[in-house]
């Protein structure tokens, strides 16, 4: 191996180490990205820091901290360009600058317009050495929820499915509870945790007397990471085109919560939650226009925990990330109720989709699958 | 590690090796089981064998001809006990006993009645050392039919599914062609290959033009192997109840074939294909009868090929021994067909099943599931 072939195995080799720590913020920087760094002197790590919480230091701040003088001609790693404007820190280029670093390997740009590029372009004119492109990919795959607010203006939509082997989510009669086990269910507490928005709509929450809330004590987690999720639960927003939740369902005594609906009926919630009016062409809720709005509050990512009905409307509208299907061991046979509702009659109607893993979870499995674009198909 | 442990350690190292043997007999041997034997004198291998079909040597003998003098104070490893009686071939037992072989080591008692424990019985009266159990369970795996046969007198049913991720086989008009793709297909071919027999129903036959057959070049597998399989095609089983398919389908031209029907109308099937009348209380196929008639023939393996109707009254009727679900990365819809026709009311019947293993076959993921019996529910 030449030298600069081993200096890429060093790069990867600390970069994989920044982006295991930018995954500590995983329940806690959003609005903001999770951001790693790693600051490397003569083969030793002398630095190491996290962004914890928008409002607090990023990554940057944090290594060069710890290493203090020995940042001094030594390489940043880090997980994201660093910032370059002025937000509710002063920008980590400068800082970094400062601190006299010889050479910052990011994993990538950072798309936030404000940055874009001048990060790393700060840092090149103060005379340090550049590198941008290391885990690219791993880094975009931790931030999916930030990028995709940064490049469409819409958040990462993920919808979360329990089905049994012949993919249905309960009985004819409504009859579902407890379809997979308390490992799935451990799971979803922490993709709660993680999202920004746990949205749900009004059959659920009718039917089910769902409150879609994060207990620490099924989350699974360490202390500090328990404790960083609670400190920073997810919205909950609620689609109920018609207010059918009244205001004493478990749902809105759990918690702030959001509602979005069709109508301006909203005098009937008075002193209730925050309504937004959003109504759609067919008398539904608009589902783009509401997560276009979620957006522009620094929604990163949502958590979609719906019936058929609504899953499949996000679905059928082409909203869908991502699905984590949890999947029960049992059949649930031919009259149950459907993964989604949505009626296909022809084979090349079919929407198609990647699937990525299928693992055990406790005695259930789970699923993660990516629609694929129709022009792929 | 006492001397015992390191024993014990090596027995296994020998079985592993005498299982690998054994399943080049996977294509083959029916209704044999599957066998391999190796034997090793003074920590050298010097001789393996495997049974490759019915009527030739057993596996026992090919490695005692392979070890020849070295066969004396030598350790037999072999994957199922030494036969004991005079079949199409004489007692593996005294060709053990003859070559002078001093320890023999088997992964399990044969259940055939005829052998039962005789088999090493007689070893130990020639003062060979005995030992049955190591590595057992794979054992069994490699001859669940073999071994269901023996011990309840019908066949291992494998039911080969394949579905979309929401559950469902087939649009509602019937368009379900190549819902999977070519790696799912070879997997199946190679399911077929191990089946003693592929049964299937008039409906997939009439709808799809099916055939079942093997064919060779999509089975994936080397020259040998697929050389043994062609040598051995499974019977294809076609249960027709009315005689609905006609002679002249592709089925029948495809192949010898066994038709299960009710009445005893099988004059219109003058010159045709063997039938099975076994009539059922509900006008339809007693598939009880059927799998009991086809052990009793020497079937040891059944694979299920059929639509929604025929696979569910199989599960219905607990005749299922393992699912193989193939899914692919699509969603067929909610008005779609269902995976099994088995309609349920309530979710305290719904059948439990332990899901085994999800793994990717090419661009679609196979789902292996073993119904659970009630009783654990």
């Amino acid at each position: 191996m030449n030298i600069s072939g081993e200096q890429a195995v060093l790069d990867a080799h600390y970069m994989a180490r920044a982006l295991e720590l930018a995954a500590k913020g995983r329940f806690s920087t959003h609005p903001n990205p999770r951001v790693g760094c790693v600051i490397v002197r003569d083969g030793q790590v002398v630095g190491e820091g996290w962004h914890v919480r928008a409002g607090e230091p990023h990554a940057e701040v944090h290594a060069l901290r710890a290493a203090g003088a020995n940042a001094r001609g030594a390489t940043a790693y880090v997980t994201l360009e660093p910032c370059s404007h002025h937000g509710r820190t002063p920008p980590c280029a400068d800082a970094l600058v400062d601190a006299g670093v010889a050479r910052v390997v990011a994993a990538m740009q950072d798309p936030n317009p404000e940055v874009a590029g001048r990060g790393l372009q700060r840092l090149a004119q103060a005379g340090i050495v550049t590198h941008s492109g290391v885990m690219e990919q791993e880094a975009r795959a931790l931030n999916r929820g930030f990028l995709k607010r940064m490049e469409h203006g819409l958040p990462f939509v993920r919808v979360k499915l329990a089905m049994s082997l012949d993919g249905r989510t309960a009985m004819a009669s409504g009859e579902s509870q407890w379809i997979t086990g308390p490992a799935a269910r451990s799971a979803v507490q922490r993709l709660r945790a993680e999202a920004s928005v746990v949205l749900t709509g009004a059959d659920t929450v009718l039917a089910d007397n769902a409150r879609l809330t994060v207990r620490a004590e099924e989350l699974g987690l360490d202390a500090e990471q328990t404790a960083l999720a609670m400190s920073r639960p997810p919205l909950r927003v609620l689609i109920d085109g018609r207010l059918r939740v009244p205001l004493d369902a478990p749902f809105f005594k759990a918690g702030p919560a959001l509602v979005a609906t069709c109508a301006a009926v909203e005098e009937q919630y008075a002193n209730g939650p925050e309504c937004l009016i959003v109504p759609g062409a067919d008398g539904q809720v608009d589902l783009r226009r509401l997560l276009s709005e979620l957006a522009a509050r620094g929604v990163n990512e949502v958590l979609v925990e719906a019936g058929p009905r609504l899953a499949g409307a996000f679905a059928q509208q082409g909203l869908v990330d991502e699905y984590q299907i949890f999947v029960a061991g049992k059949f649930l046979g031919s009259s149950a109720r459907p993964l989604l509702d949505w009626p296909l009659a022809q084979m090349r109607e079919a929407p198609q989709l990647k699937i990525i893993e299928m693992r055990a979870v406790g005695d259930d499995w789970r699923v993660i699958a990516m629609p694929l674009p129709a022009a792929s198909v």
